[in-house]
């Protein structure tokens, strides 16, 4: 798919959209059919037992689909989370980023659906699987 | 179902457990099936356009079904999320906390499952519907 | 929600439009958010150990919504899933039929979302929850 | 992941099984970490408009990560899906079968996690893509 936004214009437009999480975050690269993005772990993200919390894991896989669509209609866009789901597998290792890998399986006029494989940096089996559907907003309007 | 903690038991637990969150919710009533919770929205909590963010709602139905399974079994084991689901519904009231009405569907051995519906307080239609598994483990043992 | 289609409309539009299933389903009443489905259990919905199958436990939720959606909609707009997620909960009762009472969280210009819960006739605990989303075409469209 | 079950046992694990559905499936091929299924499409699968129904679609996907994890650990233990979620991505090519990839995330001793990514037979562009958990019930025991 076609990208009309570069991993640099991404960033930005995260440091600019989304001053709260900005920091936690970072594109690490565009792919054929979506993203790679980064967690930068922190106490902040984890619970009991030193691991990442759900809600962070969630956040990571949102943030992914949601940069990997705007990657290819642009900016303009409000694009909504309409569904999540995440199924949790393993835990993460402690003090570890997490990567999380998105693909988008649909890019339609109305929705846009991608899912995303989680794990901890350097290893190979996933900490997660996550799955995003985003209501597309009609040209020309805001949310 | 029975209760093995008060409310109170399960707010000291929270704030025992977890320092990084706690503070965000407040447990709100037992009921005879699950939970009622709170989410006292801040600044940190809002995404572009002045709305909860997914993540905050997830992390809402998170906790709401977590104690809810606690108070029946007791703060000893340590139950892990292994799927979680969100619908997002509507836009959340701006400024206006959220309200988390968890009930347990099945509080198995091995497995315990909840949903949960979001409002934004005072309003009647939902924010969100959730479902929450979680795994728990044998007795005697830690995750 | 207003319905435009009676209980008798329901059964006449599953009759014409699903002649497939439509002997596997009969709608028992619509309710004031939604509607309350029955599957007659034949030995064709089940699975090893006599109970009935995921996919027609996942065949009732979604029949049961989208009549939830046509009932206060009309059997003009031809809506399609577009995602459908179930927790099965326990095992259903041998040679009992299953009871869906689905309710409407959303009904949108684009997007409508219902969930389901589902029990052998007669039995308190639930046997699934289901959550079902459809994407509703613009007027005048068909699919 | 090692497999105990080749293709052909487990084609005729699904004759000897599911007498019901058995006619449906065919077995393509195991893979490294997951299988490969056939939907054979008939009028039976169909729903208005010819296109295969939503429960068929999930009936496909449970098969698969169902066989994929008996090919893992053997036909004796009865895992129960206890999670399915599908979203449902394009209208699939009609009268053309539908192919299932499946891939195994998580093989633990109490839970399995696949997800399947499925299209028309043929085509590039994904019509469903499904998750599935599994409980695999302790050595030695039945369901």
């Amino acid at each position: 798919m076609r990208t009309v936004m570069s991993e640099a214009d991404l960033a930005s437009f995260l440091v600019r959209e989304f001053p709260q999480v900005q920091a936690d975050f970072a594109v690490e690269r565009l792919t054929a059919d979506g993203i790679v993005m980064r967690l930068r772990v922190g106490d902040r993200h984890l619970r009991p037992g030193g691991t990442v919390s759900g809600p962070n894991i969630f956040a990571l896989a949102d943030v992914a689909v949601y940069l990997a669509i705007l990657a290819r209609i642009g900016p303009v866009a409000l694009a909504v989370t309409t569904n999540g789901a995440v199924d949790f597998l393993r835990k993460p290792v402690a003090g570890v980023d997490l990567i999380g890998e998105a693909r988008l399986l649909k890019l339609g006029r109305v929705l846009a659906v991608g899912d995303v494989l989680i794990r901890s940096e350097g290893m190979d089996e996933p900490v997660a699987r996550a799955s995003m559907t985003y209501s597309i907003p009609p040209k020309g309007q805001g949310r």
